[in-house]
């Protein structure tokens, strides 16, 4: 198909005097794009009616698709949807399966269900709800002669719940999208610039229809493959070659596909091992317990961790020696080594992840400072170290190190 | 003054295609914002004439100010500029200024001048350029009839530099710009309706200058006011005074201002009475831990947490007694309680918070269903607990009980 072309339209004051980045437009230009689509404008407006009428006029004489997010609340300000349906000439009428779903959520919570509430459950009388199992506010899908529009609530996690579990679909079968197919590989331990530099042959070497993606996070960088085409299962294979190919070169920084988290791949290796581990966490302050117990089965292999921020409780619950701590100071070798050993003992884990270092943006000294962090890996017997050297802000100190410690085990796994 | 419209565009496909964050548009709505002007609208074009054509006479008619990114670099998709010489029906001249600022740069770096950078000097004969220290192309202002058009290249360190160092400067002498003051409130413990509910009274007696807005997430809803005027200091105090009568209605869910989280504010608390807080998590699985050390200085009066995912971890780490954990079950109004005492014990702190719970997706009963989650606050020998009934997504049910977990302490401590 030639493309079709797509406008997003955010409506929100706290988008327009930036005190939110606008993520649903990134996400939804995204996965407009995947589906075939042109995103060839996006706009942010007011919660005001005419600017909304304003982008409703345009809109429907540009594109061929619209999805406006935000200003679908119960709260007096939000507008959008009694400005649809003077847009379209239509009155609001009470629907029973969004009255039914807005009852259900309120029940749910054990909330009494007010006017203001059961106002959420009327809607312009063309309009297709999109059933929201994730707040009160319906999405509100229109087809007029072969255009779309979508509006949805501005929550993002409602907004993509809302278009994963209905919007996609309706799209895909309104406009009869080609396919498209796409799959991606996690990788860990490796920057955007060294991976591309390594995997440089490869990529050059792709099929015209298979187009490569980097994107990169905290510590990671995800590789997306995308397809296109017209039959999915040929596609599929198209893709699963390119994948094998790909191992061939980078094969020692990929550690999943899809959507899985480095916490959930390791914990899949402890589960086929039948092993387990803890953390003993200083610098980390929590952090890698989290990314771990984020992962629902965890108490399978995960017995939990000792935060010793003080150095009374790494003494005191992880046994590290006071000898350590006066000669080599909390941010060594030797103690995150301790820690480690004492989390294994404490937990009686086959494994335990350490870390102690300078987080920020307080705390640094010449010899050691700010971004000086001990990471460590430990059986109870042997210990593997390393030293790590981020100066970034606090938190993202703090993620680098996370990564960087479970991705210290995962070698060591991988062994 | 009335306020003065802006309008923003950002030009670039990888923009539309979701590969980037739009940071700049985000910047440049804060900082106008603060100048006083009011961004009503953002827009995200391709770099094509025709849609740079229709943002421009749009623009012009409807803004006072209009600001684009992007599309200025020395490759030839970018039209940007010859695109605003044909708007304005000028021609392109060489601006020796900026030739010789171009020519700095690229004896800097060391690198030979080539003709396509020459031609970076060529400008509109209306523009004043704004000179590039930072890069090689400058940024072009033009006045026209009590409007103001700036077009800066799409790198955001190059933009924020030259609007810091002089486009901002220009504006204000252009524009003589008014004044915007806003604050925030922060609550924690209401929902959105509910707290709009409890301070309707407030908000409808709120003067025509000061706006309020409701910005709710996890747990949390922060309350922006914005008032508009001629004077910084009778705007403060005008806020103040509503924040003061704010306070009257709603003082016990009121936690902070301005960008202070609930975590920084509790460890404000704990810092005046020379007090330390430690954690006993279960389902919470060390997000409070890391909630807490999210903020720098928390060492001061955090020594630590105990994440006992397993029941042994329990008993051997928190001293929860065996009986207990048979009789009640880990998730249960007896064991939270123990494990809160246990944590005060060890880490010898003056508070603990403690956690126990089904997150979910799995791990539910008929008897307790996932999203069961009992809290307790300790100070070593008084208990006080809760039990929450949160049925999201786990990840959201364990941020949810940890902001319910840390307001049970500062309620606590508020007493």
């Amino acid at each position: 198909m030639s493309n079709k072309k797509a406008l997003i339209c955010t409506i929100g004051d706290e988008i327009l005097i930036g005190q939110i980045h606008d993520t649903n437009s990134r996400w939804l230009s995204e996965e407009l794009t995947l589906l075939g689509f042109e995103v060839r404008e996006r706009v942010t407006i007011q919660d005001r009616k005419k600017a909304i009428l304003g982008v409703l006029g345009w809109g429907f004489q540009e594109f061929d698709l619209i999805i406006m997010t935000g200003g679908l609340g119960p709260t007096k300000d939000d507008i959008t949807k009694n400005t649809i349906a003077e847009f379209f000439g239509e009155k609001l009428v009470e629907n029973k399966d969004v009255l039914a779903a807005v009852t259900r959520i309120f029940e749910k919570y054990n909330r009494p269900l007010l006017e203001v509430n059961k106002l959420q459950a009327h809607i312009p009388e063309s309009c297709i709800p999109l059933q929201n199992k994730w707040g009160t506010a319906p999405g509100m899908l229109f087809e007029k002669k072969g255009k779309m529009l979508i509006s949805l609530p501005g929550v993002p996690y409602e907004m993509k719940n809302l278009m994963s579990s209905q919007g996609f679909d309706r799209i895909r079968n309104f406009f009869h999208t080609g396919t498209i197919v796409f799959k991606t590989v996690k990788t860990v331990g490796i920057g955007e610039s060294f991976l591309m530099e390594k995997i440089k042959d490869w990529e050059e070497a792709l099929p015209s229809n298979i187009k490569l993606a980097y994107l990169p996070s905290a510590g990671e960088v995800k590789l997306r493959l995308t397809a296109q085409g017209t039959n999915t299962d040929s596609l599929e294979k198209e893709i699963e070659i390119q994948i094998d190919a790909l191992k061939k070169v980078a094969s020692k920084y990929i550690y999943g596909r899809g959507k899985i988290s480095l916490s959930k791949a390791i914990g899949q290796m402890l589960q086929e091992r039948g092993e387990t581990l803890s953390t003993a966490e200083s610098c980390t302050g929590g952090m890698i317990a989290h990314l771990i117990t984020s992962e629902s089965g965890s108490s399978a292999y995960f017995p939990g961790s000792i935060v010793s921020y003080s150095n009374e409780a790494k003494m005191d619950l992880l046994g590290v020696k006071k000898e350590s701590l006066e000669k080599y100071g909390a941010v060594s070798e030797q103690v995150v080594g301790e820690m480690a050993i004492g989390a294994c003992k404490k937990f009686n884990s086959s494994y335990a992840i350490a870390t102690s270092g300078i987080a920020g943006p307080d705390g640094g000294t010449e010899e050691k400072p700010v971004g000086t962090i001990w990471i460590a890996v430990s059986n109870g017997k042997e210990v593997e170290t390393k030293l790590l050297n981020y100066q970034r802000e606090r938190l993202l100190n703090i993620e680098l190190t996370a990564k960087s410690a479970l991705n210290l085990l995962r070698i060591w796994l991988s062994k």
